[in-house]
């Protein structure tokens, strides 16, 4: 086999075989295909696509790069969940605990990542004493133990999605289905989930800016993990605004126990309920879609979802006291309001601009190499549709930086206000479960 | 400017500026642009091809990445001569004294490559003492002394377009239609001529197999040269045969001074009279086609056409007294005669089978190190349209190897004969000027 004809093939528009994809994923692995073929092959499958046999395919290959996690022994059926990722978007935090006091086991590997503030395990990271590294054994102990644990991904899960995915940076490949979609799915199959929902975020915070997009990337995606036996369902949310109110790190570990508390915003607390009953009913936990629900609404009104957490925080060698005291987690010097400059209904959050003021006060990393700051961030006042006076606060800056000038000038002017109050745009747009 | 952009800008189907593009073409010729990058915008070409512009741009930029030739102090207007390369294509060595004979000044670069047979340098070098190198002085002195030298290419001569085709070879990027012409034209503008004439081979033995495919390719370059402000016309010819009855290096000299003496095969002088008299027009030698025509016919016929080839191939230290004695050219020790297996017309000869067992014979290389036999070859005895007794020789294989029964095999089977006498394809197809 060459790799020359291959990429000829897709070239051509012709559909590859099993082997024919095997081998470029493993050969791109190993190095004895040079990331040029690799480069151009990516371009002739931008644009002419690959089937659902193909796709699944090359996800399966991918995910046999490297390491799988075989969590065969943790009893029950291990759910996992993916969020596409937007602002704010501190769903892990809660909905883990929720959905491990249903009963369904939660096995979770995260990750950190670049972006608008840190990943899920950066955020885990301001609990003081929190542990992001576990033993294999001590990891499947623990969620035997207390149905949660949530360590940092390991060293070499998936190589070739890593090497793809890097090489798809810095040649124009990034924006196409059948290569975004089987990047995510190959990393839950390596993870070892038996099933996945995955959170497909829409709008202009998000990577798919319309419904349609985010329609064809979830399809594909449920294609994927349907066909190699992981029964699969997507949601698609909304990310035309932050999700709840904090961006930020510590901020958002600190509205996620709001959620759990049963005080949390009205939005976060709702996907994680949606998100989670689906969880819930592919783990076996319930019969129908209500059941679950009513199952996660009592986790939340018993205080068990919270215990769980609290549970969770100790077994990782964290400090539970922040709980009870969020003035534990780390703070930021100062706090900044930023001043409605008239009177009028919040029309549009511009959610990206607002993960971009985030990463510019420290939250988020800009490179890899970047240190991040867990104390900063922004916490919205207001969000679309609420009435701000002038000179009410429509978001608090915690900052450790004095001179800010341009960063609160650009939340600012991404706030947008109106006479007229516009929609509020729904947030769970569709359920696809195939 | 990042490269990343400019190939997503393609990718997306939008016009690449002059600036772009020259930016990708220095960059790449410098290294400071990565094979990966390069590979994945031929690719994004490939599917979203170049406007006239663009491609004229690229052409330019890659005609100027390296050395360019100075032909200023040659008098008169330079007219080169390309062919996109055939079975049997000894034209040059015939059509440039022709032209020359006629007041044009032929001032060629030529290479050797890959293929059928050697190119037009290696076929040179069958005549003994010929020199294919000169330094650039001697170069210019012997065309305005005699009109016509015909040197081998020189190392520098559009590096960018030598190393994108050396890319485009591994990557799946070879067939696309900017990239051809460019690669083309760049070469012949660097090489320094004032106007072009090319030979657009189209059949089975050409790389363009159909007259659509050869006219696109046709015009593409057309516009190229006459947007870089040289005159050029494109003619397409025939190649579902080969051309002529010799194929193999001194072999092809020995039937070229056929032509020159007026009595070649009657294929290979019509076309030498052909694109000769675009040559002539282009040089300002004659005031229409009709006219150049008839200078030529007057060039072969006064035998003045082969006076001048003798003084070409005595001025580069030749001895040309071959031209009367063809046995001093490089002989094969053995004949052997490809006899007719049954009677009948001679129905089709597939041109790159017998260029492919030409080549197995040692006529031309596989690979770059291959080594050449200049004695060796095939010699057609009857073409198209030609009726065969059986048992008549339909080819004289001249060989130095003994076990050749499977090239006997090839072109045996590749020469078709049919009961009917069948359509003789038409040499000259078309020709392009805008």
């Amino acid at each position: 086999m060459r790799m020359v004809d291959i990429i000829e093939k897709k070239r051509d528009g012709k559909e590859l075989s099993k082997e024919e994809i095997r081998f470029f994923v493993n050969g791109y692995t190993e190095g004895a295909i040079p990331d040029y073929q690799a480069a151009s092959f990516l371009m002739a499958v931008y644009f002419q696509d690959m089937t659902e046999r193909e796709r699944t395919d090359l996800t399966m290959a991918m995910a046999e790069s490297g390491d799988t996690i075989d969590l065969s022994e943790i009893e029950g059926i291990k759910v996992d969940k993916h969020s596409t990722g937007g602002v704010g978007d501190k769903v892990t935090l809660c909905l883990s605990p929720m959905v491990a006091a249903c009963g369904v086991p939660v096995a979770k590997m995260s990750g950190r990542g670049l972006g608008h503030t840190g990943g899920t395990i950066d955020k885990l990271e301001s609990i003081p004493g929190f542990q992001v590294e576990l033993s294999s054994d001590r990891f499947i102990r623990q969620v035997n133990d207390i149905k949660l644990a949530i360590v940092s991904q390991s060293g070499n899960l998936a190589p070739a999605d890593k090497k793809i995915y890097a090489l798809r940076d810095v040649t124009g490949t990034v924006p196409s289905i059948p290569l975004i979609a089987s990047s995510i799915m190959s990393k839950k199959i390596a993870s070892g989930a038996d099933a996945i929902v995955l959170d497909v975020k829409v709008g202009e915070g998000a990577f798919m800016k319309t419904v349609e997009e985010a329609e064809e990337l979830a399809h594909a995606m449920v294609a994927i993990g349907n066909r190699a036996g992981r029964k699969t369902i997507a949601i698609l949310s909304d990310m035309s605004q932050p999700l709840g109110y904090a961006v930020g790190n510590a901020l958002e570990v600190k509205e996620a126990i709001d959620v759990l508390k049963g005080r949390g915003p009205k939005d976060v607390t709702d996907l994680c309920l949606t998100i989670g009953s689906y969880m819930v009913l592919l783990g076996g936990k319930a019969q129908t879609i209500e059941e679950a629900r009513t199952k996660l609404k009592k986790a939340l009104d018993s205080g068990e979802a919270l215990e769980v957490f609290k549970r969770f925080v100790a077994a990782q060698g964290g400090d539970p006291s922040f709980v009870d005291d969020p003035s534990l987690l780390p703070q930021a010097h100062y706090k900044v309001e930023v001043q409605a400059e008239k009177s009028g209904f919040v029309k549009k959050i511009i959610a990206d601009e607002i993960g971009l003021a985030a990463m510019l006060l420290g939250a988020g990393r800009e490179t890899k190499d970047s240190e991040i700051d867990l104390s900063v961030g922004i916490v919205l006042n207001k969000k679309v549709g609420d009435y701000a006076e002038k000179g009410d606060s429509l978001a608090t800056v915690h900052t450790n930086k004095k001179n800010i000038e341009e960063i609160i000038e650009k939340i600012s002017s991404n706030i947008i206000l109106s006479e007229e109050k516009g929609e509020v745009p729904s947030l769970i747009k569709e359920i696809i479960a195939e």
